[in-house]
């Protein structure tokens, strides 16, 4: 028991962005809302395109930190191009240390490439064997080959290098529209990494909604990580 | 009486550049007229293209200051692309620590969303909890949910961090044309919050020929608002 | 006759380069060449590309600077793009306070709005008020309202702020094409206001052959002028 | 045997990139695999998209140093634009300099010219004099006539300034498809000049596989190769 | 005879790069080959991409320097585009200050634009009256009226402020296709100027060969040119 408190006790930083299918912005704001964090701060970088949101009157910057207990998120509602991508990794790790944060997890989803849709798989990678027994401990399989493009590769090799141990949850997803189904899974293995409680009703419900309202922001995304001229894929790039 | 003169004292900025329906180059270039304001100086940047207008056989840069009494206006007939917009903002914020504006009230047009086009609303977004009143007292509706790019979103960016309240009044508009009628609701709600009186016939009278003289300007504001490839737009783009 | 003696004595400074209808190019080049004036320097700049003209076996630079008496003639035969107008308006105002350049004239075109283009009209636009009396004096309409752009917008913009006053002569044109004819009642007006003898035989000769020998010059103007996506028209862009 | 010995034991760098036909990719990895070589190190550069590739649950960056005995490797798994080539080439000479390296070789493809598809030439070129000996005892035929673009000869341009002679092997490939058979006489090749033993029957294999696998990357380099507007080529470009 | 001695002993440098026709690289080319001069340097630019050619085995880079007797050569086998062409010029200039060089001159092509186009003449242009004589002496028709572009440009620009005089030849000829019937006046005359011999016969047995060999050079060679959105042309564009 005192061990597995301590556990809880440790700073974690959630990190989410829009990406393929959208899982991370879906998961990671469905874990704000559903935990009621609280915002605390935002990320500014002057070569951002000047845009806000506003939420129930509250005027929001693109780049915010929600923190509750010992948990912290950092998340953009911008996705992030090549250029940016390894500036907002550096201001992650800055944060990271000011902040005494001793492990990160990313939540993004991955082109899925095996029959069935509807029961997409997740994938853990890990930078530091660390992390390892977690994905061990809540049967999380091992992503084991493929390529990585786009903000989740600038913030696993800006991570790779320090201290601080990430690990990168991919759910498997459709890569061109969101995937609120992909999200679900992504949010109750999320849920058993972090011990707590989260339930997916709400998700649920407002499936539909989720995928039209946010045609938009997934079109500027695809476009985002097309800069780059490829999709994050599994097929593999190197000699094997 | 003491307090409501004091009130209408303090010095006031209202801000207008060309975005969505021209709402705002209308509303302050009518008002600057009505009421007779004085041009009294002009605000540059070496990257705006070189650029002039001629009225009544005087020269006019493109952005320029007006002033009456305490109200001041600062407006470009230049539409500013997203590069341009953080300077402008940085420029009105400076403009306005050395001439002790205590408020600025920027005029501006969103896409109508629901139904009647023949009967616009107006909302109110305030980056300071201060300026809650002026809504609430006017009966201005409170803008709730949505995104907001291009240079109001700059403007916003750089004031809600300062000590100066803000104020954003959205009249919902024609996104692609020349919308006075919009504009009209924007003038009359301006009117009630500077508590002055403004009247609209005279833009009623040029309606048709307002929009057709503007067609250009229009044109080339859609194309410098999707230089950031998305439109302003109240269709929610973070979850909820 | 003493007064009118010393206006004639004053260093005067003409400014032309392509724009609508080659109006500029074709009157100053004339002016040069049927005043004999001596070509006496150049302008150079590290971004024009790379270009010579060669003349009667003499090789020109794109901008040259001539002169005859108290005339000073700046021309360039390139067109001047955006970026590089405000660095050419720059160096035009050193040129000027080095040589005691007490008035510059520029001759443009500008987009033919009424009527009959067989008896173009020609407007005067100045950025002192002490010019007044010269389109006064000349009969010359003044240029009531209209958008500037491009070198002329330049020019204007350094030397508005100056002490040099600036009186710009629009001579009403075909934009698209060499407009020869233009170019006359250009060079019939400047000869007026500089109270010299100029008689325009030898351009109505050359007309044709003026247009057909020009189309390159005026494709390439017509492109520079486009990247301000905006040709200098009378249709107003603000507000009256 | 004391001299082959000696010259077995000087510091050896092999280099492969993506470039016609993927021949250097494929030999390159092909050797590092099938000797066994241990992974020591990598290369950064800020101007490198953010990418990653994953094997075996192994996060691998885009250029790896490898080693084994007095054998060095360094692979990239991203082609490299003309901007990055010369940087990727000082890299390189950097770390020869620090390592002791004596001599360099690089692998790559050439666009086959002559007759049979089947029987792939490979062709050698020196940098330094003291290398021809390695063509002679070889039988490797001197490439004779040809321009080399791209980051061969950004590499190639570097080191014949330097003290560390550079060999490239060349083995006539398709320019657009991958090349596994290319690659198979230049592991060959490459075995006797380094006087070691390596087995092709698993590249024999895997053959189609690597044809289908590396359709993506060659695509990559393709369009990464013509940046400059060319591909290698035998056809001469200079007057002889 | 001793004063023709003394011209004779003066450093003269040639200079060819690639421009219309070929022109310049065919005459200097052959020239390097015809009088076995000697390959003594190279002239490097970071922005030029990597490039470099083989001939015989010998690795080359694109800009080479000859040298024999008291000729220089100076040859670029790469097109020059307008943003590397002065600093082109500007190396070339303090490699003649080094070298103690007297006078330069410039093979080039231009467009054919009278009749026949099998007897294409030859003009000089010269930028200090010293070298009038030349052409004179030699019966070279002056170049009297046109427009230059591109790399001529620059270093005629550079050339003319400096004390080493510059002679270019313009020989008539295809402006799109490789000309190397254009060559041989330029190749006959270069000879009279130079009062050296050079015989034509290899280059008239090749003929059809450098046509074809260098069709790829010469689509490179016009993408070049086009870049300034003009090519060489003798249309008169200033007004006479």
């Amino acid at each position: 028991m005192k061990v597995s408190k301590k556990i809880s006790l440790e700073n974690i930083l959630l990190v989410g962005f829009p990406s393929n299918g959208l899982v991370g912005t879906f998961t990671i704001s469905y874990l704000i809302n559903n935990l009621g964090m609280k915002y605390i701060g935002e990320i500014d970088h002057p070569d951002l395109p000047p845009t806000l949101f506003v939420e129930d009157g509250e005027i929001l910057p693109p780049i915010r930190i929600y923190k509750k207990n010992n948990i912290f998120v950092i998340m953009s509602d911008l996705p992030l191009d090549p250029f940016l991508a390894y500036d907002f990794a550096e201001s992650i790790l800055r944060y990271c240390k000011k902040n005494n944060i001793q492990k990160i997890i990313i939540v993004s989803g991955m082109e899925t490439i095996n029959g069935d849709p509807k029961t997409p798989k997740i994938y853990g990678l890990v930078t530091h064997q660390s992390l390892e027994e977690i994905l061990y401990t809540n049967q999380i399989s091992k992503f084991l080959t493929g390529s990585i493009f786009g903000a989740d590769a600038a913030i696993i090799t800006v991570f790779r290098k320090s201290k601080i141990p990430t690990l990168v949850l991919y759910a498997e997803c459709h890569p061109f529209f969101p995937d609120p189904e992909a999200s679900i899974i992504a949010i109750t293995t999320l849920a058993k990494v972090l011990n707590i409680k989260v339930d997916t009703i709400d998700i649920q419900k407002k499936m539909e909604r989720l995928r039209i309202q946010h045609r938009n922001l997934m079109e500027e995304t695809i476009r985002t990580l097309q800069q780059q001229e490829n999709q994050p894929t599994r097929a593999p790039q190197i000699y094997r």
